[in-house]
């Protein structure tokens, strides 16, 4: 799909971003767009920095960028940490050194896209299905850079009618998607488990599936969210008999 | 270890109930005293019930009483959810039918021990590594007999000085260790990767990992209870830039 050229930043630096005009009458599609935009992401890259690498479409080419950047040695002492094994894949092959939170639990930066960004930046990430290691990661980071275009901006959170999705365990995935399901209700959801190759449940880096939350309604002011019921160890009041 | 008679009974059932008192001079071992407890329990099961059998020393021989019945015909048409993989195993050498919650979503009576209750009756569960799957299972009861002894009774929870157990995703579980001792940093907290055979990790039913927290201060009132710091996706301010 061709757009006009709107690659949009999130950051954590309130200095504005210098985005180069193209020619008024110049049509980009969208990967390109994707590929300016993780480009001048990667400009807040500095030699000798930890950072967190992204996945997906966007986060893609800025892990090229970083690749090429290193190759050129314009770029120097740089660790990877990389938030998922298909990104870990495609930072091996380009020769970025890789890490982990273990050995590096503070990260000076992570890159990555987003799928839904509200006016407070509140963000629906992982779609791409990497969604835990992401918020290990990019929670990890003293600033994260987050590449959207104006599709994924909503008013509020759920205002997309895509997918919210929840990484949940595979033992009675049935059960968890109906306890979602009913958590969200009062938003019209639906709740449906991912699918991947040849129909079967689609299986995260960890092991897990997810359950794809789909809003009728969008969830509003996240501050005063309400949320139908919580799953409680005790649901059933318990009393003390000696 | 030899201890006075002394089973206790958390239950959902207000009414009191009537513990048989042993002879005066008698000493049973702690065994033998979950086992007393462990039937008595069993009494709150009727036929025709949904049940979710329990981990640990004290449910399987409340597991071993509910086969038996079944054997003698004094029970019939019951549904066992197990929650433990050793469990289901147990009990499919008894007879005991199975199924699950996806199934089952609404459990008539869960029986299980417990590691620690305080005095609101706050549980702490999964010291026999099968937390995950007894919250699903026991959460999902309409009643829930929870057998202990005395030695599991605390003022406050982390009051007995053993483990507070937290399952957690095999990825970079050093980074999350860390992070749940800086949650509890104000009750002088220790986390521990619990191991298993051979001192590899121990893995769950689930394929994931268990930290032990081991608190030097016990947690006061949970009402009030003050975290140290959570995880946010959004650790660094962010900003839009457009």
């Amino acid at each position: 799909m061709a757009l006009a050229y709107d690659p949009l930043f999130i950051t954590s630096d309130k200095t504005p971003i210098d985005v180069p005009s193209p020619p008024p009458s110049m049509i980009l599609t969208q990967d390109e767009l994707k590929r300016i935009a993780a480009y001048k992401a990667v400009d807040f890259v500095q030699s000798g920095m930890v950072l967190g690498l992204g996945t997906g479409s966007t986060a893609k080419h800025a892990v090229d960028r970083i690749g090429e950047l290193l190759r050129q040695g314009k770029l120097e002492n740089i660790v990877g940490i990389p938030t998922s094994k298909k990104t870990e894949e495609q930072a091996l092959s380009l020769g970025i050194p890789l890490s982990d939170l273990d050995a590096h639990p503070v990260i000076d930066l992570s890159i990555d896209g987003a799928d839904e960004v509200d006016p407070c930046l509140n963000l629906v990430k992982g779609r791409g299905g990497s969604l835990l290691r992401e918020k290990m990661i990019e929670g990890a980071s003293k600033k994260f850079v987050v590449i959207v275009d104006e599709s994924k901006m909503v008013k509020h959170i759920g205002g997309s009618k895509m997918a919210l999705p929840v990484e949940i365990v595979p033992f009675c995935w049935k059960f968890t998607a109906e306890r979602l399901r009913r958590v969200m209700e009062g938003y019209g959801c639906e709740a449906k488990l991912r699918l991947g190759e040849k129909g079967k449940a689609f299986v995260t880096d960890n092991g897990n599936y997810i359950v794809d939350m789909y809003l009728e309604k969008d969830m509003g002011d996240l501050n005063v969210v309400s949320l139908v019921s919580r799953s409680r160890t005790n649901t059933a009041p318990i009393d003390l008999l000696v």
